[in-house]
């Protein structure tokens, strides 16, 4: 692993950027990137980059809101998916140009004599301050602020500020909107980039200009999506001009002319507003734009700062999350921290994107991690937004289903891989719909957000028939094999590491499946007894046999698990011990990650791993495996992992903490912490890596920690790594909120709301009530 | 297997359809297309079909005259082919349009009152006679005959004679060239047909017109290939009342107005030839283009369909084809060769497309079956055209060691699996690049080749250099693996059944490339003793170590073959006993072949074969198995071997012979001679299956006649399948000509040309002097 120096200056609660240098910005565009979870921006500059055309990738983003976009298969296949969806670049509502007596303020041309850009994360917002030199030597000072609202999520603002500094004169500032938009990335060489069709652009239907405030109404060419977006603009104070109004097909502007005068400064703010009609009917969108805005506008910047403040200081105070002793890592969970909760839709109807709303990468895809990673980390945090997220899940179920009857299942579901209103959307299928496991990741996320927050109602409401129809593909996917004992096995499929594809009783696949089988079948059983009306309607609507729920057991104990008796270690799948070891030696540091540099037929000929796979199962299914297991898979599959998936670096740390390696459990802790700040994979341009940077908390959580949940019980094993002076943090957990905090030689627990707690500490049974503390000795590492 | 009615009436020699039915002209289009392996042309009508645009295929091919195409991955990968090659549909030269007084001739307006159209296999061309009442009463009887030149390969020719039955007035006959031409087939839902953009046409760089001929030049967008297409016309006799001369951007036209009179015959030859930038310099194409037309009209029709009689009358002489008691495999055995000779250039420099020139199908690409099935054939038949399908492989040996450092081998020669001018041009690596045994298939054809026809100068030429660059292939593959006893395994490879993908030691690979590693070595020890300087030439070329030449022998004996000690079988590959059954008794009828109904994912789970694959192996390979594993394994593959696919039907009906089991072997046999004429595949429409033809010959030669070749060994081994009275073929052999006939009881070996030949029947030894023959007594089947 090379050392990533940091990018920003180290701080605890704000990311910095002190020095303009045009080659960075598009990593800045993600970094800086604000969102809501429903509404997300870029942090492109409002004035633009007119030198820089190419350099810049222009992007507000709105959660679920897609166009549906043919797939080109160059050689088509039975059952191959034949949409994808793909995440709109919509209207651009950030537009405010800045002139200065005629010359047009640009961060690319004249001089920038000073400049800072800070992401506040403790209060949720953004602040860009410049001392700028026009070409013909006007100086200007000039402050902007711009947030994604909190409290009303189709709200951005922005306060702009400019003090003419050397002299006085008109200024012009031209606020706007723009439809004339499409996606930035449309063909790219990276295979990790879905190649798509030009031309995803909004179709405008309306736009009117009026007063102070514009609005401009939009629809999607293929998926039949409508938005509206609105903008309500204010000089604040004196010096008006006058007021021009601008109206294109596809732009509106107005442009405020000022007196300005020297050393006096100009405050303007703007407000802009996207309504969907995923959200609300067709007809009333431009109405509800421009009524936010106006409400916005009558509340001002000020305000509305004030509710971001509120809201992000109760996030952190949930959050607890203190590192003491290495800076750097206190700032990078933070930062993860922070953009997980500007990812994650309070509003629900949706999933989190593999990029969050920081970029349109993946085409903004949910994937399988936002269960795995994301769940967890929400369920301990913000347990309603995991709920929602497992909602979401069951909003498409029916896509599910037939998502199985495409892979000739006469029943059940298979989720899709990738996916944003639930068709299936993945086009190499390989290292896509092969991974059945996604099936087990959704069953096994509702089993333990219903551990952690103990809301059954989930399970009434919507898990058991996602657990029950899903368990079904399990079912008719695996057979009995004579040659393999008559034990059930699954042939042709892949685990997560995507370095290996279409292989037969991949470890983690078969562990899942029967962790997923028996969980089916116990549920059954426990529906039929204890809310058997429930289970009465699921049976109904199912056509559910008592036959079927005894062969989800059946199949559950005849499970195929790998093991090799001489290794002593889980193959990661039946054909994986037989394959050549990769030779590491050989390969150029350049070269990584693989999947860039050879083709997958090379890679999947050798023992070489993306990601965790085995060592993903020993994590989520700990009790299938003895200690020396785990150990020993470790210490195989550690050293032919390259960590090229962002969804490496947490999980190997949660196991080397639990294994006790906790040189290893720090080393990739840091990396997973920083995976963005540091731009550790070089494509952070591209959008943040949301699942790492859930993992990044698990594995304070999970593996510092060693917080888990069983059945109804929670447990913690807790250790400091030496790099560390003290950590702490806060879970959710019932109802209640524990706090852990773990110093040199100590570690306290301390019951901050709900009645009462119960938990082991190591082997100890703890009993808190609330307001109460618990302090123990730790052991040394 | 569903019995398959014949679709025309048996004919030792002809194709004859006697009923104009619009529904069948795509599969006729087919099955009555000319060609001379250098220039195709399908069975369209002259005069188009004008109100069915979509139902017919208009299309004229030039082997190797391609369009380089981008490939569409909706994904892509490193090491992924980039472009394609398609084989284009060139100018259109067969327009003739007759207008009877103003009345334009069409076979789907008017009536047609009686209809016939002849292939006349036995002498190489076509006939169409109709007579057709015009919508206003004007009947006219046409009759149209059409040769595509084996003496002028550039040559197509066309007699046009119209005699006026009921009427006298104007007749127009107005003969044209088009060159705004494109591909029929872009995108279709069938799997099996690429996904290809528009707008592959031909630009039109110049067009003249003058007296009775013109001349249309053009060249492709992409590929920088340039053609020219000439036509010359004649209106024999007379009766001529004008001409008048067409142009456009890209057509030109001749009329020849005519005064028709009732009851006398008109009688119009046309000429089109066809120059490329692949065979003469750019400015001389059209120069060319028009002198074979003037030479061709100066030689007049007659003399050019008595040039061609006579090419296949000894074409039909060195086959020396008879089966008596079976007028229908007869008939289909013949249709086979017909088409065999029409699809192989003897010019050279190309090799044969999987439809020959019979359809744009599978974009005109050259693939391993030309080795294992065409090659075979053509050195029994037509020993130079043997060797210049081996030598085109030759021409493209550099496109074949780019590939293998596209697939990070840093030496040796990986062949593209699909190609035409040697550019890899598959889209689907796991059904295509994963199928290494190309590489094997045509060193083992090379060797074949010799063995056969004795030319050890291609060894010298290109063989060897062939051989060493493709074993190289084999030897940076395979790796030593502990757990399979440190044998030599290929890992993730696909075999030739294409029902399985990406798997470990597929059985046939394994085989082949052992056998590969040791002619290899084989051969650079014999060249090093009695080739010296050839062999000097090629260490200093290839960089060729001693090392090396020994590493391919110890790892040929180190291959491992996967054996299963209980079944007593070889399994497909390590995993293929380890999966579940196909169900048959569930897959409805219609539900064939299977890549058309169901995903790979769910194909791939199954025991389930396209084609064969072990059976493959065993007929290659023969000393490599035992009777009795040879039997065990044909009953264990057979019944689950759909024959999906038309390589298979040829195959096992050899296999069935070997092992006695006449009756299986009779009916594959029969399937694969009647495949394209019964349209049994349902796709002949999309042109023959050129593979599958080559592999009926074989059915009867190795097959029925047990014709092996190992070493300078040459064995027959004949029975009398009990559907035939009698069968007879010839075979070229070592400059020889040998004639094999078996009747009920005895079969007689006839030497029809060279001075000795030597061979076994069953165990007994042979010798022949010229002209002598030897007759043996058949044991019983």
């Amino acid at each position: 692993m090379l050392e990533h120096p940091p990018l920003y200056p180290l701080n605890s609660w704000q990311i910095i950027e002190d020095q303009f240098i045009l080659d960075n910005i598009l990593q800045n565009e993600t970094i800086f990137a604000l969102g809501n979870g429903y509404l997300g921006i870029r942090a492109t500059f409002e004035e633009g980059l007119p030198g820089k055309v190419n350099g810049t990738m222009d992007g507000i983003y709105i959660n679920g809101f897609y166009e549906s976009v043919p797939i080109p298969h160059a050689e088509k296949g039975y059952g191959y998916a034949i949409n994808t969806q793909t995440m709109l670049n919509v209207t651009d509502s950030k537009i405010i140009e800045l002139y200065l007596e005629g010359e047009r303020f640009s961060m690319d041309s004249g001089t920038v004599i000073n400049y800072k850009r800070i992401l506040d994360m403790k209060k949720g917002f953004m602040t860009r301050e410049v001392t700028w030199r026009s070409p013909r030597g006007r100086d200007v000072e000039i402050k902007i602020q711009r947030l994604v609202s909190f409290n009303s999520c189709h709200l951005i603002a922005f306060k702009y500020e400019v003090r003419p500094l050397n002299f006085s004169g008109p200024i012009t500032i031209r606020s706007g909107l723009n439809g004339d938009v499409d996606n930035n990335i449309h063909e790219e060489e990276d295979p990790r980039f879905t190649a798509r069709l030009k031309g995803l652009g909004l179709e405008v239907t309306d736009l009117s200009v009026e007063g102070t405030h514009a609005v401009i109404s939009q629809k999607t060419k293929r998926s039949g999506l409508y938005l509206a977006c609105s903008m309500e603009n204010h000089l604040c104070g004196k010096g008006l001009a006058g007021i021009e109004r601008e109206q294109k097909d596809d732009q509106a502007a107005i442009r405020f002319r000022i007196e300005g005068r020297r050393q006096k400064k100009i405050t303007f703010e703007k407000y802009a507003a996207y309504y969907t009609s995923l959200d609300e009917p067709v007809e009333k969108l431009s109405q509800l734009a421009l009524e936010t805005v106006t409400e916005a506008k009558n509340k001002g910047f000020q305000e509305l700062l004030k509710d971001q403040k509120e809201f992000f200081r109760e996030y952190w105070e949930n959050a607890g999350l203190n590192l003491s002793g290495d800076l750097r890592a206190e700032q990078g969970l933070r930062f993860n921290l922070f953009h997980l909760m500007q990812g994650a839709c309070t509003k629900g109807g949706t999933g989190i994107s593999a990029k969050g709303l920081t970029s349109e990468g993946y085409d903004g895809h949910y994937f399988w991690d936002t269960e795995i990673y994301m769940v967890p980390f929400f369920s301990a945090l913000f347990p309603d937004l995991a709920r929602k997220l497992l909602e979401f899940r069951y909003s498409i179920l029916d896509y599910a289903r037939s998502r199985a009857r495409d892979l000739s299942h006469y029943r059940g579901a298979l989720y899709p891989w990738r996916t944003i209103a639930g068709e299936e959307g993945s086009s190499y299928y390989p290292a896509s719909t092969a991974q059945y496991h996604i099936n087990a990741a959704i069953a096994y996320a509702i089993s333990k957000y219903i551990e952690v927050t103990g809301d059954f109602s989930f399970m009434l409401d919507c898990g058991a028939e996602i657990i029950f129809e899903t368990a079904r593909l399990w079912e008719d996917l695996g057979a009995y094999i004579p040659s393999k004992g008559n034990l059930f096995c699954y042939n042709e499929v892949t685990g997560p590491d995507e370095y290996t594809a279409l292989v037969s009783n991949n470890c983690y696949t078969n562990l899942m499946a029967r962790w997923h089988l028996n969980y089916a079948h116990q549920t059954a059983r426990l529906l039929k007894k204890e809310h058997p009306e429930t289970y009465r309607r699921l049976v109904e609507k199912l056509d559910l046999k008592e036959a079927e729920v005894e062969d989800w057991q059946i199949a559950a104990e005849a499970v195929y698990i790998p093991y090799d008796d001489n290794l002593k270690v889980h193959p990661q799948d039946d054909s994986f011990f037989d394959k050549e070891l990769w030779d590491f030696s050989t390969t150029p540091p350049g070269q990584y990650p693989l999947l860039l540099f050879y083709h997958p037929l090379v890679i999947y000929r050798y023992q070489v791993c993306k990601q965790p796979d085995v060592i993903l199962a020993q994590l989520l299914l700990g009790d299938d495996f003895t200690l020396e297991q785990k150990q020993r898979n470790y210490q195989y599959y550690e050293p032919i992992t390259t960590h090229d998936s962002s969804l490496s670096p947490s999980i190997f740390s949660i196991a080397a903490s639990e294994l006790g390696y906790s040189e290893d459990a720090y080393r990739f802790f840091t990396m997973a912490a920083r995976l963005d700040l540091d731009n550790i994979f070089r494509d952070t341009y591209y959008g943040v890596h949301m699942a790492n940077m859930a993992g990044s908390w698990l594995s304070l959580a999970q593996g510092f920690a060693g917080m888990r949940t069983a059945g109804k019980n929670l447990r913690f094993k807790p250790y400091l790594p030496h790099n560390l002076q003290s950590y702490r943090f806060r879970v959710a957990y019932q109802g209640s909120r524990l706090e852990i905090a773990v110093t040199k030689h100590r570690v306290t627990y301390t019951l901050l709301k709900g009645e009462s707690v119960e938990f082991k500490h190591a082997e100890e049974s703890v009993s808190l009530a609330s307001g109460e503390s618990a302090s123990y000795k730790l052991e040394k590492q």
